[in-house]
């Protein structure tokens, strides 16, 4: 690693080799030439993308909702790097420095991004969101207020799995998680672990997992849940309400907040019954059919407050100091580890393999 | 009105001409003892009760939901009156005060009631609910903690009606209005009024009423609403994004927030539709069934807060004092009115002439 | 008014007569090149600027604090105006528009900005602070995104006078006033009036204003303060326990929120001690020494909060919406009014005339 | 340990050997007769008693504040015991069981109580504060909405040091601390380690404990705090500020949150002066003298929100959950243990040496 007060002159673009979805199930390559950073811009060296069920779902599917691949579209939005080049008024971070980005930049000029909710920006650029590209290629230009440095205590795969953290972190902003407060997590993938990770980070004290795979629920287990439950075995619910009971009656047991992280209706209508009376229920997956049949009545009369959770806005500082200070661990989440040149391999695995994987990382460089 | 420091004798008993349901549709009358009041209770001469629509549920279904009427029941809750006689231990009355009845006590100990959500204890003991009975009766008693004196600015009729408004006033709490916010409210029965009344006490500017009633909306407007739509003529959707888009995309167009109160499956579709990004929905009705098809997918990316509310808590002080401070006039929803002797016919009216009337008020003595 | 599609082309700089203070009480003029708008910048042709206490405090003293006036300075920072040109990328607001400008701009990429508390942006550009120069100038360049369109309802007057407006909004915010709540506001100049417009659109209902001057208490009542102290004959706090103490103790009397809009030392003391345990205290204005002797344990063992206000953030809309909607009437509060040509004479008044006026009003063009 | 489903007769008072002061530095003992449990009652076998440094103080002093010891009074309420007999209606614990005991009670009927605001209850009943006795006796009596089981993992010891632990977590929630938050804590002793444990379970990830004795600081240390200042010898603000600034200015330096926790003026003042703008600054401990001279000015234009705090309210519940699971360490607190034979022995070492003792703990059974 080279430290060096001289940022790469300013005309020079560079090229680099890039991974591109051409077609559902077909990823290529291109070269791809990446511009010297403008003001308020940098370069970086990409060094890891973590696989996200986006991405793989932009691979096997070719649309995400309204969101549909223009090929060739660059997938890949977890990503961690070292700092190429700056441009001019660049501050935070200088050449060398190892950084993670957060891959979504807003107008910062709305309503939306002045009141401080820029993730509902509608001027919003996410990366490896169509026709936006991601970071599977060697390098990136990032503006500089979405880059941020890293501090040695955060490896390279965590600065790229920040992101789902991220995720986790906004989930439980969301859900207003406090000291001593009882959850359950309806997913134990990826998301369902950072939301797990960030739960306990918030002081949660009985985290509850609840998934179909033993594997996940294993892995949930040692990354904070205190209790996990295989749905195909046991009577969610019922156990539940069994642990939250204390001692009000019955109708009064149920989580402090329950998080949905699935994307299945079942799921989605658990977390809304999870919930004690006053309770919350935050959506971060989403089922898959728009229109979803719920039993509002009962959630409206225990007035439990339904949050959805879109993307996330001003938490990687946080996440960042989490890791760093070891209240979380994101490197117990990489299950497997790509070469940047077995890409398609990565994605191929990824698509088959999420009973016995948790996330997979590319090694870009 | 007589002012004393000498409560009645704490041995006797007083006896009370009641209306009671007998059966669906089917009012009677019996006479009731009411017993001297006990430590910090109140006996309170009752003058005015508001015919709410759950009253009229119960007389023409027997249930609401899980609550089934158990014959003979005593319905109202929306109750004025004016103090006959204090237990012991009570300051914050004496006999001769006029005062409002908060329909609901709640039993003190439990968690909920120590965090001050005691509208969610499981221990309530709420008016003209199977089956605890409700007010209309010549005397009532009640703990003194939720007997509210009047000011003089607060007529008899606004008295009983401070429990609509109470139901309005918690809506928006749960709603977050803040000065200078746009909102919806649809229906415009006696709870969309004084949800209207509530949001505009707390500094809503574009208050967007919906009904299918002129009757209804023309009421609406002279309590608030800025904007009223008639669902069976207009297309309420296109118009509220129209009012409320400013320079932003149609995608981020909508009110800030949405109240429901109509409680139909059409107005809860529309009211998880109508906010804004980042906006709150708030169920104050209820769809009839309690499995409901909702587009919770866009409400959800939208990042849109739903909550529901169940009754209300800490709501009639600030209550008072808006009547009081002439912000709020609950007056304007009184259009029929009925002597005690006329109870029935009170609510045959108000089960057949919704379309017409707003509120009905029985002048209990 | 013209209104057109055309902006005027982007090569033109145009002159522009501006009032400056030369050094203390020393106002000259100058003629200034206003450079065409560049990318999201409007030109504005300034029509009304508001005399602000800063502005007077500038002009008296030289300097507020820390900000040191360096000769010439142009003050002005409550602004309106017409749009005369548009750089590229602007869509808000085209030439001819009426515009309200709020007078400072952040970084929007630090932290601060990101969160929405762009008031504490450590880069931020506010006008008629040292170095940065004020309005009283024919034609002032302004970010898009700071430049807000008025309806027809709100006047020029009312226009400029929206700055001191989205400071009462602001402490109200951070008051958090809530429907029915009792409030009192020490000082009744503009802010203080501006403050008690902003309680009673949130829904306060007592709101108690106290000031030194009656002239300033009568308008104060008629913007909305339902009680007025004269705290040169009475005993204010012993007053506002009497006016709030409803059914507790003595020790429990006070207002909900209290805030501070003189800078005085006495009234710094006072806005601490009114609010009831449980109430809020806000520093708007500032005492003119740093250190001030205050009763802390008192305010602490009742668990007052004490927040203090730096200018605002996000109250624009809001102050529009008020004004437009008439729940706010800010015309009420222009006592005085000069010329542009006469802007050396309307700060000699302000400075001298505090006691018989309230906003003194220059109309540039 | 005996578990019965029959309590002890109700008729049966019972007596209890009691540690009374009689004056200052006079502890002796008396017999008092503890009659059965009413309703909603609970008997308590007394079994762990910290000495807190209030009960020091009324030990040495006669008095806090307004607070004038009436002798004999029986001193400590940080108290855990076994239940000895309850009431009728008492369903949350049985005899036998291990409870602590949360030592106030409110009136439960007040405006206050209704909203959950119970610590500021104007009818509060709390141990050890004049005229109300404490728990240093063999058996206490105490309404069972605030007797709280204790789970087996939670030690005799952990019982009574919730209550310290509770103040800890108000404070914290005061605060508002967050995950990934920095927080500086001044005062290093039993309240200044529960608020860094506090801290700790919400998220800090930083937590500067600031002392003048490295015992204490050592103690900080382990229970979680990750930097230590001594202000003998270090400049502590310039430290703090080193720790936080980040990539903003120096003048945006600062922890999101201070805690006063020493009971000290210069304390008091660098409490105000540690938080970044818009930090939160909460006074736990407060000043010896009511009037004290603050840089104000600074902290309300860095629009730092100052809270005290006043006891807690709802912290019993989460602070056993922190502790059953293991996230918070009461017993690490504990540095020396007397038998309640040594009472007064206990009393004179607490006096005495403050600088190399943390928590005083008396078995009393």
């Amino acid at each position: 690693m080279t430290l060096t007060d001289h940022p790469a002159p300013r005309s020079q673009a560079i090229t680099s080799r890039t991974s591109v979805l051409n077609g559902t199930r077909e990823l290529g390559w291109q070269t791809r030439e990446v511009p010297a950073p403008g003001p308020h811009e940098v370069r970086v060296r990409v060094r890891r993308v973590g696989v996200c069920g986006s991405d793989v779902h932009y691979y096997t599917h070719g649309r995400i909702g309204p969101f549909v691949v223009q090929a060739p579209l660059v997938l890949g939005h977890e990503v961690m790097g070292v700092v190429e080049a700056v441009g001019e008024g660049v501050t935070r971070v200088r050449a060398g420095d190892r950084v993670a980005l957060e891959p979504g930049f807003p107008c910062r000029r709305c309503a939306y991004c002045k009141r401080g909710e820029y993730n509902l920006c509608p001027h919003m650029t996410f990366m490896a969101t169509p026709p936006v590209d991601g970071a599977l290629s060697e390098y990136v230009l990032w503006p500089d207020d979405f880059v941020f440095p890293l501090p040695g205590s955060v490896s390279d795969d965590a600065g790229a799995l920040l992101e789902p953290l991220a995720v986790g972190l906004w989930a439980a902003r969301k859900g207003g998680v406090e000291p001593g407060d009882s959850v359950a997590v309806f997913g134990a993938g990826p998301i369902g672990c950072t939301t797990i990770q960030a739960a306990k980070a918030a002081g949660a004290t009985t985290i509850i997992a609840v998934d179909l795979e033993d594997f996940r629920l294993d892995l949930a287990r040692r990354v904070g849940a205190t209790h996990t439950l295989n749905a195909r075995h046991q009577d969610v619910l019922a156990v539940l309400r069994e642990l939250t009971r204390r001692d009000l009656p019955l109708s009064h047991a149920g989580v402090d907040v329950a998080f949905e992280t699935a994307g299945s209706l079942p799921t989605t209508r658990l977390t809304l019954a999870a919930p004690r009376p006053g309770g919350r229920a935050v959506l971060v997956g989403l089922p898959p059919d728009p229109e979803v049949s719920l039993d509002i009545v009962s959630a409206a009369s225990r007035e439990v407050t339904l949050r959805g959770v879109f993307r996330y806005a001003n938490c990687y500082p946080a996440a960042i100091e989490l890791v760093a200070s070891g209240a979380v661990d994101l490197d117990a989440l990489v299950t497997h580890r790509y070469a940047f040149d077995q890409t398609p391999g990565a994605f191929a695995f990824a698509d088959h393999e999420k009973k016995t994987s948790m996330k997979v990382m590319i090694d870009v460089g």
